[in-house]
């Protein structure tokens, strides 16, 4: 148990995530700290939630996984460490763990309020590195989750956009974009499964209509297609080019997916 | 040989990278993980080529480079393990790894094709995190590369843009341009060697005319010169500033050595 | 002694900082190396001090301190290791370690002169693979500093600002702008120690007016704050934003706070 991932908004230009490492390496030197990202979108709770829940089961068991993207930092959301059947996860307890978590089988759930195992003094507006840090540190150390403060019965929970379903029609929308333009979307691959063999028409903005398929290149280059993506959802996307700016893409985007005729 | 290095253009900002990590420690405990580059410009493979170029042969025998410009996943592109005599290289077969491959004594070329070592199921769209990365770290376990597929008598190779050479012109062009707005060029440092005491001219854009020194600051700060650079090539730089931005300078613009008169 | 940061403005587009830590463990396989941040402004010395001083106290005693911002490259500047109670400081000479360093007990500065530690041949424009690399990887495993070059008095020292305090007012300026937008200021907590309880107005461009707080939350969502930052330093920030774009806030940009009245 001594792999820790990196999952924060803290950007690469700062020495924010250095200084993190330091802090977990002073502690235990044997730790290894592999980075997820630090580049989701500053305070955006939603998306560092689906990096995390699309990136932590590819970890060994036992990972700790230190995520934060606290914009509330020095107020009064509490922080939490929650311990699964396969992985733990560290963070504010703002939602951002909850879409990762609640896919794990949960066996205990501790708010972080044992100073001892803070960093002294704590500041108030970076607890990355004297909070969350050497929690993480102590954790890959050892020492039980149920030392680091009293138990709760749950954590704060982001709900899961679940897209509508119709007769002939489902309807989802951009829950990610990512660094190709490629579109992810909330309608996932398992709803794909029966529809693969008939005719599917994918539709954005009400206007643009184009096929589902397999992989980019089923279609010319510069031309969208909409794909099972490796998250296990429908991506938009352009072959040999960004699906995003294509049509504009945002979060929240409406998809919309008609069977047949 | 349980060094993996890793070059893509997945980019910083996604959980891309971090996945294929995790999936190579779960494989492998005690890999040692270093990026060369996930920032090479989307689907550029010649870019991402002359990175691999210019970094690997600074590693330790026995690495596992990996390196991943896919425009063509899941469509009918092969890939591939090249093991040379001191370096191992691993990627589409797509010309990415070829000028690398191509300074090292080549010992065997391997398809990857067997399902034994990817990571099922394998997706149409992320063969990095299903097929390279887990391949990678099996390799640094220490796997014979004939067990990855069948053996192939080459990879694709990328042409090498090779520089004009007249009576007292030699005339080349940008080939990369680093983050500094360093215009690298394909003019071998060794074509330069004969020239340094003459009188040489470099020019570009037909009409900007700089001088060849030795370092940055042989010019004032501000102006234009020609450089070899620490790739062993000529470069184009100002100091204190970007040539690329200074000239407008971009991949295959012309560069030309005059010498003399 | 075996972990070594690296602190650079070499950007993390090209493979730089890939060939430093290839060149690291093809001297010492079991060097640890930690980034502290490699998007230093290009050249900014002062931005790099100003990192490298917020960061390096939060590694492991013994930690070899590695930063390059270095435009002087292939120049007449020199390069140095100064070795301190607690920790190692590597780098050019142009005062890029000196605010870091000046906060330790120094025990010993010299130059890097001896060759026998560079990787031949060593290019005019790259000692970061070929100078300073090798030396701190040959660093942590051992050597003793005295055997990189002769023994110097001091380095090279860039002033820090100290504010300008006056009767009710002190006067400051903004010394560096994080990725979040905060505005860090050079006005020490320290000083801040006996104003929390009196009313404290800051100033910035003459006629913003704003409070001085524990935390970001401490004001609406979108609503400016100074609070004491992570580094010991006032910061100027939004709840929820950017403070520098808010207010168009720069390097040198003045920060009054005014007391009472």
């Amino acid at each position: 148990m001594s792999l820790i991932t990196l999952t924060t908004d803290f950007g690469d230009r700062d020495w924010f995530v250095g200084v993190m490492k330091g802090v977990i390496l002073k502690i235990n030197p044997l730790a290894q700290i592999v980075d997820i990202s630090h580049e989701i979108p500053a305070g955006d709770i939603r998306a560092g939630a689906f990096a995390l829940a699309s990136a932590y089961s590819y970890f060994p068991r036992g990972t700790i996984h230190l995520a934060i993207v606290d914009p509330g930092v020095g107020g009064d959301r509490t922080a939490i460490a929650v311990q699964t059947r396969m992985h733990n996860f560290v963070g504010p307890d703002n939602g951002l763990v909850s879409w990762a978590a609640a896919k794990e089988k949960i066996k205990a759930i501790h708010q972080l309020s044992n100073p001892e195992y803070f960093l002294q003094p704590v500041s108030q507006t970076f607890h990355g590195r004297d909070v969350f840090a050497p929690i993480a540190a102590h954790l890959s150390r050892g020492i039980p989750v149920k030392s680091l403060g009293r138990s709760l019965k749950d954590f704060v929970r982001i709900k899961w956009p679940a897209p509508l379903r119709g007769h002939n029609r489902i309807q989802g929308e951009v829950v990610y974009v990512d660094r190709f333009g490629n579109a992810i979307t909330n309608i996932e691959q398992t709803l794909l499964a029966n529809l693969t063999s008939k005719k599917v028409k994918v539709i954005v903005k009400k206007r643009y209509v184009f096929p589902l398929a397999s992989h980019y290149e089923a279609v010319p280059r510069g031309q969208p297609v909409a794909v099972p993506g490796s998250s296990g959802f429908l991506e938009i996307a352009l072959n040999c080019g960004s699906a995003a700016d294509y049509f504009g893409l945002k979060n929240g985007e409406a998809v919309v997916l008609r069977v047949g005729g």
